[in-house]
């Protein structure tokens, strides 16, 4: 008996997020869906997972009907719960998002929506973050729905290469403007930080984080460039961190303790 | 005029935590140290960084002297503020740990005391994380100590390479039971978890995450094979997470929206 494909969508805006809904209703083409998402915004938790207190899971319900399981964590706490726990079977595929604002260059590092495709990567399990560039909860998210939809559908068709998992990002378009979609690499881009200080009502400072987005990249494969002109950027990324390109350098310091 | 180099010293144990204490030891041999940290333990958090409230960052005394100052955010948060508006000139160096735990292979990604050096080589300083492979707090740190003086002395010396941090773990052993030092690669290694499923008094379920690590990579080239081995592994890491060996297999999909 041929079941439907098992598709897991969380994201880390919360799961009240209308990218969280609009993402689960673009799998429902694909497969069965299950929602399990944090219950409240996680936004730039990065990678940060849930170990000095427990964590719960209940149904959230929407006007009387189960929606999907809130957790009371991060989205990789979500991710891992679920393919513990939650799931009555390994599913097919894992999706994050569709995210409220860019996921590209070092944005990746603090991102949750990332964070929580990679843990299903780190399962084994093809998975892909959706990020439309648009920070506003009101956007419209119709053409990031069909973006979304149709780059899982081949992606379920294919699969992925083992530990890789797909950054998408998704210009803030009408989809009959969307020019297309690129294969790109992070831009080298980072935020050049600033901190609002105040002073509260005690007289004690306290700090805003603030800060320009810079792309330092100008060159047309990445992330960055690819979304300014229009077109869907898609991302491999994977969790080797290694530094290949500097060991042999490195191999010859005198190291000796 | 020279002034003494000037040294930053973090981690996400907390601004109490005795690997903090023997860092910032270490590092007095070296320059002019500062330290800011958490205020509270920060363990697993990954590259989280604080925008929803406000960061505070207060003197830290010890015995009625000042010892740094504790800030009520996560490890990356310390960094940045520490740069943008606590030091009174760049560091020459940011240093974090000594962490109680092991920082090797994925878990790099969950790690918050690697995440603070991380933003130290994205301002373009170098940096070093600092783990010993022990997670008792009562570890005894002297030969962490001595090998974390010994590797900052030489990045000192002689820079790292832009975007570049260190990665330093090292083996609970006596420092004259210390094999060497290796420059390694982030093993192929990732928790196999489990939760462990309880029930309230009130009658709900909660989990606690827990699990194994298992270490597939057989090569010897890895931090856990240098960790195991009785080395010192030191892994460069970078923060490009782009899988450049599948750019050209997905260039190759009939991606057409």
């Amino acid at each position: 008996m041929s079941q439907r494909p098992l598709i897991l969508v969380s994201n880390d805006d919360g799961i009240d997020a209308p990218g969280l809904e609009a993402l689960a209703q673009a799998m429902e083409a694909l497969g069965e869906v299950r929602i399990v998402a944090p219950e409240r915004q996680q936004s730039a938790v990065g990678h940060a997972i849930t170990m000095q207190h427990p964590l719960r899971a209940y149904p959230h319900r929407r006007q009387g009907r189960v929606f999907g399981t809130a957790v009371t964590g991060t989205p990789a706490d979500c991710v891992k719960l679920a393919l513990a726990e939650l799931l009555e079977r390994p599913p097919a595929l894992v999706v994050s998002g569709i995210n409220h604002g860019s996921n590209t260059s070092t944005n990746v590092l603090y991102s949750g929506t990332v964070s929580a495709a990679a843990e299903g990567a780190l399962y084994g399990i093809p998975s892909i973050a959706f990020s439309l560039c648009h920070p506003d909860w009101e956007a419209d998210l119709s053409a990031a729905r069909l973006v979304a939809e149709h780059i899982a559908r081949k992606v379920l068709e294919r699969g992925l290469p083992e530990g890789v998992l797909l950054n998408v990002n998704i210009p803030p378009l009408p989809f009959e403007e969307i020019r297309g979609i690129r294969i790109t690499r992070q831009a080298q881009a980072r935020w050049i930080e600033e901190f609002d200080s105040r002073t509260d009502p005690l007289g004690r400072t306290y700090y805003w984080l603030t800060g320009t987005f810079v792309n330092f990249d100008e060159r047309e494969d990445t992330d960055e460039a690819a979304v300014a002109a229009g077109y869907v950027s898609i991302t491999p990324i994977h969790y080797d961190l290694t530094a290949y390109s500097v060991l042999k350098e490195l191999r010859t310091w005198p190291w000796s303790l």
